[in-house]
């Protein structure tokens, strides 16, 4: 028989221990900030029917990108490729049952047939949070807000990212109402502002003036007034009466009060589903070598209506964990992460086997996380292993320890060595795990 | 546009905020307990390529159970029915790198094409925690006694359920060498054994006589002193002389010594799996109501080595959330959970939202977890959904509440109503979150 392949299936990652690690590490502060917002978590489905992504994910993701299959009792579903459709289902299965404002969250993976690349993988986990019955823009302020917090909680600084926003509504009245553009032309015009950063500026004008077709050149001369514009004051004076200008005003000076400072108006951001009815945000990294749009977000209030109930206006967010760990990466924010394991036993001889798994048993009743090792190898083979699982301490357990109840703690960072009581080691391990006294902190 | 559905796909299951916590509740004493033991944590991709399933997992469960597909590239792969075949393909793709015994856990979903039924769902969620290195028993009395704490951790008394072992390779030499069968008649004897529990005592003699065929008089004979042997030491004698019999008692031995008690030898043990290679085991929920497998786990040491590498000796355990979670219904085991937000912040009129939101974030600096009800509705609107959110506490902000800093802080299951400081509310909840005191605790 041939051997079959180690690698994952492609455009998936294997999580090693290490990996794991500064995965549940950016989990778990997400996990932290969003509690602290009154979020509660949920689980839904890997799987869904298909209809429910076509009905409103857009053309793209639901045709192209799903995973979609036809299963043993021939219902067409798919591999979830983001959660928004799923938690709307969920929130209309309970539309009485739920107290609102619903705060909701979630932590999952999902699949989308993309070509892999730097940040995107074909399976990605996302925080999915979502705020269910809120039609003024505190709602928006809210999950902005969140959105600022879950990537300040890393320890970035205000200047490493910038968040982004527009309004879907204001996009539709620039599309038909400012530049005249029918449907299809709008369609097309915002597909091409969501590509602008992709393209260089010549091949955009060329294909802006293709649109925009027979008043080409006052087009043009709008959409220049539109593209640099960082404050949604300094729009056209003719966009300016519009009371969604008033809106995003509000929004901006609410998000100041709350301590978000680095917002910046932005009327080429589009995002690119199609269930977005109102705000619209993104967070970008803004480092030189990762200059690129990390997660976003807006309102959309169509979709819990889809699923044969009332609607229910609707804000949330989705920040991904690729492009966070790149971001934290790239801006030198991720820390060292030790292994659970505080502790590896090695085994001297066969015969303290029993004596170094009744002591291992006492730690662990103590709340050690301590393991043995029962390979039955030499010493040094043990202790490189120990080595390579990054263990900080392990002991040593022979005839001489079994008698005496006085054990070897190694420091495997440090190369220390102390002899010391079962007791005196767990008072070691716990103050290793509050983290290390610095000494030189007041200095 | 007809509506679409809001019920989860067939097998599948939602979890909202109050079956999310039972689940993270199961999940987190389960991180616990196997983190004591030294296991660290890793994550696999939710699919691999169908072969890694039809190599060794059993022709039923890769040909029938899987959900399998054509990918838009041609290849066909299988949302992972179990872990088993990825954690064995991802230590044979570090096989150096890592450190032995290597122990690896994970908590994931998997789905499997299965008639739904109590307990049994298409979408099922499992811990999967393993030893990689060991050849010795000692590495199955490790993963036994850490199956053992995953049911104790829960308060379970050992009357509640028992462990049941058995060896595929004692299994092997019963079919052969003492009933005489061929590999034909053995497969469909071990299969036979296995239903065992599901066809009343007639329907197994008569499946029983057509597979011993000839000699069924002498065959049932046999398996009569095999069905009932609650102890290695009962086995006919003919069995005695085996080794893989001194193998048993030294485990059980082994197994009594670390604590665990209820441990019982059943010749009729079988599991489904292909790829055991030696001690197989399983955990029964004793509950009259609840009479079944809650889980197992064995020795398999080929699996690794199917992916071009050398093999590693293994030993794992798969405990799944909804047995355990019916046991813990059964044996009345399961807590209250609280949900994690702990405050709500009711806005008694629309001029005071800023010192709503503001109060909001001083609490979470402190460390509380707040919502605020941005809703806008009048006040017993707010409160009903609070309610229904099962928040422990509110408190209400109005002008009042924004001169003086005073707040009636109301806690929800009792009633009760405190005007308290915003620093006096941060250590009203901490002492909340630590546990009430139970004043009747020593009388």
């Amino acid at each position: 028989m041939t051997s079959l392949s180690s690698l994952p299936y492609k455009g998936t990652r294997d999580y090693y221990p290490e990996d794991k690690r500064v995965q549940n590490y950016i989990f778990e502060t997400w996990r932290r900030v969003v509690e602290r917002y009154g979020y509660q978590e949920y689980g839904a489905p890997m799987v869904e029917p298909l209809e429910v992504y076509t009905a409103k994910s857009g053309k793209e993701l639901a045709d192209e990108q799903t995973y979609s299959f036809v299963d043993r009792g021939d219902r067409t579903v798919a591999i979830r490729p983001e959660m928004t459709p799923s938690i709307s289902r969920m929130v209309a299965g309970r539309r009485q049952e739920l107290g609102y404002p619903a705060r909701l969250y979630s932590i999952a993976n999902f699949m989308r047939y993309e070509r892999p690349q730097r940040g995107r993988e074909r399976e990605f986990w996302q925080l999915n949070a979502d705020i269910f019955g809120v039609e003024s823009s505190l709602a928006e302020a809210e999950i902005i807000g969140m959105a600022y917090d879950t990537v300040k909680a890393f320890g970035a600084k205000d200047d490493m990212f910038v968040i982004r926003i527009n309004n879907r509504k204001l996009i539709d009245f620039v599309m038909s109402g400012y530049l005249g553009l029918d449907v299809v032309g709008s369609q097309m015009m915002m597909k091409l502002f969501d590509r602008r950063n992709k393209i260089d500026a010549e091949e955009f004008e060329r294909q802006a003036r293709e649109i925009l077709a027979d008043g080409a050149d006052e087009g043009m001369r709008k959409i220049g007034k539109l593209l640099d514009v960082t404050s949604v004051t300094s729009l056209p004076s003719s966009l300016q009466d519009s009371t969604l200008v008033e809106e995003i005003k509000e929004l901006e000076a609410r998000l100041l009060k709350n301590g978000v400072k680095n917002v910046k108006f932005d009327m080429t951001l589009m995002r690119g589903l199609d269930y977005y009815t109102g705000t619209v945000f993104e967070v970008f990294d803004m480092h030189p070598d990762n200059n690129r749009s990390m997660f976003g977000g807006g309102r959309y209030d169509g979709l819990v209506g889809l699923f044969g109930v009332e609607s229910i206006p609707t804000v949330g967010m989705a920040p991904g964990l690729t492009p966070m760990e790149l971001f934290l990466r790239s801006h030198n924010l991720l820390p060292e992460l030790a292994p659970a394991t505080e502790l590896g036993i090695i085994i001297v001889d066969e015969d303290s086997v029993q004596s170094a798994l009744d002591l291992a048993r006492t730690l662990r009743d103590e709340g050690m996380n301590v393991e043995t090792d029962i390979s039955g190898r030499k010493l040094d083979k043990q202790i490189k292993a120990a080595i390579k699982k990054q263990l900080p301490f392990i002991i040593f357990v022979g005839e001489n320890e079994t008698k005496e109840h006085i054990y070897g703690l190694k420091n495997l960072a440090t190369g220390e060595e102390e002899r010391l009581s079962a007791e005196r080691i767990v008072s070691k391990i716990k103050d290793y795990r509050r983290g290390p006294v610095d000494d030189d902190a007041e200095l």
